[in-house]
């Protein structure tokens, strides 16, 4: 690579993007001025001479990635989008920040062209970067052949103070070292200000760069991060030229750059610059134009160069995909269903079945359906935060994930569940690979801020969660979930499934490797449970509830739900009932959100409104189960935390007992 | 300090230690033995030559402190509270994670005489660490008078590889740095080996040491951390001596020591030994006796060393804080009144009062109650992950917080939101401040695995969450709390309350400042709410919900609930349904917890049973309102994420208006 000279034209466009920026901010009276004023050279120097990408085919496979970790500075990107062609017209930068505009407070990814990740929540967005470049390197192991490198590009992420201080970005950083991931580099706005101050208030004395040295990163400096875009080039070629290890580059910039009275202020943070200082900003920029939003012809020229590069990209890029087409027709057809997420056709015949009454723990159930698909979709990459020896969640002969060649089927994401979650959500958004992560069921807690952006963002990754109630046992209240299923259900768009046995999770896994649209949890027991029979109506897991046993006689005086263990529970004090002349039915709920989304008219067949007296049990919180169980139903449930003890003897003394399943099921029937 | 010097019989009571712990491990069938028998020496010589502590008084103030942050080696510190004297007889220690006993697996704060921390989830115990060292420095600084070292102690962690990996231990590292905690020393056991195998498999390129020299602290190591008690007492003094800086002593040491077949892999990590193997270990130990849980009684009488000493510090202590309250008798009261949690008599008297009418957001509102509360309790410590300016939490004239002084009661914690959480944890857990954190409501998913363990054990941490709604705006669905009241009321033993104005926020903050058996969440508004006017009946706030205007002729058709500014859409809509005819009573309910806690005439004249028209209305999840309107309800509320644009325009498109309720609550008529 040759250096680039810059030039006044360069200049130019620098600040066509930073003025682009506060125009529309000041516009909607809203926004972050800060950020763009202050990165925009690093940004223009990445996207004009470095990033290669096509802004008339945004998703075009083989595109570098750039990941706006710092997106309260969403203007930076919108004005690099709309001025490099991408389909992002001037209207919708005037639209900043308004009702239906493509240009949202936050960049969100399905939402605007060329918006790879959705970024506002600080530090995930760079750990977002680490899946997507770990997520390169498995494409580039699985399908590149000698002469066809189909695969070959970078990650970049533009990280902020902010986000260095998160948890997420140390656990990200350190992985991504460890694993030796030499095409991501983070471009670091270091200005040295976060939103309530400058940083000496919160962050003096760690050193960013001897951190990141010591978890193996290349660390690169470039001093003068507002002028010196020739600085800027020579960092982002010496970390492109490091290929074992991944690079931090420190850009030292001004935030607010150019506004008289705000720069280096955290003033410039976070709200509009006003008329006046917008004006005197302008000015600062040597800027001639009094009119908002106006791009010099001179620069538009230039940032027009991106589109006919990219497309040139692209269409060598095309060609050499057809050339490998011809010379490897299966790889081909791989590569497509991989970019697709589709599974082999009739593969769920190969999933595991199990014999009625057979007992095993549904993470053991879980354990063999995961070979079934990972055979099916040899995109699929498994991964666990140190405990893959207890959720059974290991690739049989996948091997270990490699980050520099990226071999190998399981990550082995280390006791870092939050940027587990983070990076999972970057496969995603990268493509061709599918993820799944896994960790016991009560350390949700911490991947929560990932998996909600996995949900907003149709991303689909699978969680495996394992050890799911108080019936883990002896580890105690620390480790038993209690309020989990309830605190899930509640996030918009993803799908939770708690099996109630072996049969039930094969269904399970069948739902979550289909499910392309958003993450699915499975919910899975440490204990044993006996495998359920086949219903005689063909198992209705994907259905989210179904009648497991009918009524003796057909017409229940009370139902009883259960999920997952409970579900034995439920079944064994429907015998009792019947003992007593109570005939009752019991639904197997493995997913609310499931049986949600289902025609009123099924669900009235497996939870008919005639039958008021109903009751729930499950090992949990009761939160949430009055909208199946009504005004008359009771729920059986746990709204404490647990205790230290062998499991059997919780559930008996918490009240997971057929008996008492049963009295609660005649005091909803008022007796 | 001498450097002490060490025999056999100190080699004994290292191996009484580990006996003890493998002998309870293997009864109970279940443990983590790897820990104990590798830390077992460095936890001998802190304990024995170090640990300022008082067995016979576990809760003296001004005890050093111990934070076993790898929780799973909870045997280890059994075996110590045992063997020091604190009420840990041997047959607590023989019912290990048994039902009831107070060995439970984890170490669990106010169930076990000498636990200073709940811990197990990973990485919290060593921010709870760092709490307790800053708590340590304000108290100092509060009470320490020239001659009166009245607080005075160290904070020592014993930290994991696992705990080191966790995104919150970066956090509170790095904030433990910048704060300079000199009387902070953390003992990291590093025997490169977790759960699923040995470190390299995740962290081998990281150099914790490094890492640690970035954020600021002293490093100091001791290479045969199995056998050299010299050294280990060398570093602890080095670690003391060093009072500018937090140290690391990295220890290294062979996970499962002495265990012939097991010791330095991860199978010693976290299953019982086994009968043979446990005897093999013993022999390989140099132990003679055969039979289980012995304590040779050279061993116990070396022990017994520590509760004579503890007994001298803390009786000198006495005297100290006798003369102290000769000298100071106003301080002596405010040590007490701090010790106790309690507020001034009458402070409520100056707290804010707003007029009706008069508009203001409720975190504007809360901002003026917390300097009341500030005055009222000179215990309150403050703090915010840098968004102080947005959320209104500054104490004013509070000064900043200054970690070795100890001075100012504003705790900036930088983007750090889950370590602020656990070291406010920690704060509690140390006793004598009191601390309210926060940030905007949307992120207190970071928050989440500290505030369940908060809640766990009833710390009364407060939590101010600002930006509460999709009125939140322009920053769009990342920033937008959908889901995030139902989670959070999901949980056990957490107080929410979303207040509806300014007079309302002024009585959720009496409350949070009241109560001291657990978390307390105040969710508040960042747009503005008019005041309501008292009720006749008085502010109900802390009965979690009433009547905030009665059904015109007193007798209500429907009942319309609001929580927080959703509350003004209720009564908006009453007034639209009293145009058709329809009476409608509006109840205002701010805290599900403290309604569901009232008895039930209470809850019956809130909610009579009769009437069976209701609708919620909330700008968030409808997941569980069920509860409060019952089979016939309508939930108004908001299942899907949100958007980018002005606040009102959100809340008028997502349906929170008084037409859509009024419909609402005609259709619950069945009109």
């Amino acid at each position: 690579m040759n250096a680039t000279s810059f030039t006044d034209l360069d200049r130019l466009c620098v600040n066509t993007i930073r003025t682009l920026s506060i125009d529309a901010i000041q516009k909607a009276d809203s926004g972050h001025p800060g950020l763009p004023l202050g990165a925009a050279p690093m940004a223009y120097v990445l996207w004009q001479s470095h990033l290669r990408h096509c802004p008339s085919d945004p998703t075009w496979p083989d595109r570098d990635r750039f990941v706006l970790s710092a997106g309260h500075g969403s203007m930076l990107l919108y004005s690099l989008l709309h001025l490099t062609g991408y389909d992002l017209p001037m209207s919708e930068i005037q639209a900043f920040r308004q009702w239906k505009s493509r240009t949202p407070g936050h960049p969100e990814f399905g939402h605007t062209a060329g918006v790879e990740a959705t970024t506002g929540p600080l530090g995930q967005g760079s750990a977002n970067a680490v899946g997507m470049a770990m997520a390169e390197r498995a494409l580039a192991h699985r399908f590149n052949r000698a002469g066809f490198e189909l695969v070959n590009h970078m990650t970049y992420a533009l990280v902020s103070d902010g986000d260095l201080m998160e948890g997420v970005a140390a656990e990200a950083g350190s992985l991504a070292g460890h694993l030796k991931l030499g095409k991501l580099v983070y471009l670091y706005d270091a200005n040295d200000v976060t939103l309530d101050g400058p940083t000496s208030m919160t962050f003096s004395t760690e050193d960013v760069a001897r951190r990141y040295e010591s978890y193996g990163w290349q660390v690169l400096w470039v001093m003068q991060g507002d002028t010196d875009l020739a600085g800027l080039d020579a960092a982002i070629r010496a970390a492109r030229a490091e290929t074992a290890k991944p690079s931090l580059i420190i850009v030292k910039t001004t935030i607010g750059f150019g506004s008289p009275n705000r720069q280096g202020t955290s003033e410039s943070h976070g709200k509009p610059l006003g008329a006046e200082e917008l004006e005197l900003t302008k000015k600062a920029l040597g800027w001639a134009q009094g009119e908002a939003f106006h791009v010099p012809s001179e620069a538009r020229a230039r940032f027009d160069e991106s589109a006919r590069r990219g497309r040139q990209a692209r269409d060598a890029w095309n060609q050499l995909f057809d050339r490998y087409s011809r010379e490897f027709p299966e790889l081909a057809k791989e590569w497509k269903q991989a970019q697709a997420g589709a599974l082999q056709v009739g593969w769920e015949a190969a999933l595991p079945t199990w014999k009625p009454g057979e007992k095993l723990a549904t993470r053991l159930a879980s354990g063999k359906a995961i070979q079934a698909v990972a055979k099916a979709m040899p995109s699929l990459i498994g991964g666990d935060a140190d405990l893959s020896c207890s959720t059974n969640t290991l690739i049989a002969e996948g091997g270990s994930f490699e980050g520099q060649k990226g071999s190998g089927r399981n990550v082995h994401y280390g006791v870092r569940e939050h940027a587990m979650t983070s990076i999972a959500n970057g496969m995603c958004y990268h493509g061709g690979v599918r993820p799944f992560v896994s960790t016991f069921f009560v350390f949700s807690d911490y991947m929560r801020p990932a998996i909600r952006l996995a949900a907003m963002n149709h991303l689909p990754a699978i969680y495996v969660w394992t050890h799911d109630s108080l019936a883990v046992g002896e580890d105690g209240p620390t480790h038993q979930p209690i309020e989990h299923l309830a605190s899930l259900r509640a996030m918009p768009g993803l799908v939770v499934l708690r099996p109630a046995c072996a049969n039930e999770t094969r269904e399970a896994w069948k739902i979550a490797a289909e499910r392309l649209n958003g993450p699915t949890a499975l919910v899975l027991t440490r204990q044993a449970l006996p495998s359920l029979a086949e219903p005689s109506t063909g198992w209705a897991v994907h259905r989210g509830a179904y009648v497991a046993a009918e009524a003796e006689g057909g017409t229940p005086d009370a139902i009883l739900i259960g999920t997952g263990s409970e579900l034995h529970v439920a079944l064994a004090a429907r015998t009792q009932l019947a003992a007593q002349g109570v005939r009752a039915r019991v639904v197997s709920m493995p997913s609310w959100e499931l049986f949600a989304a289902q025609d009123g008219s099924y669900r009235e067949a497996v939870l008919p409104k005639s039958v008021r007296a109903r009751v729930s049990v499950e090992a949990g919180a009761t939160f949430g189960w009055q909208r199946w169980i009504g005004d008359q139903g009771v729920a059986v449930g746990i709204d404490r935390y647990g205790a230290s003890a062998p499991g059997g003897t919780l559930l008996k003394e918490f009240g997971f007992t057929p008996e008492n399943v049963a009295a609660a099921a005649l005091r909803s029937l008022g007796r």
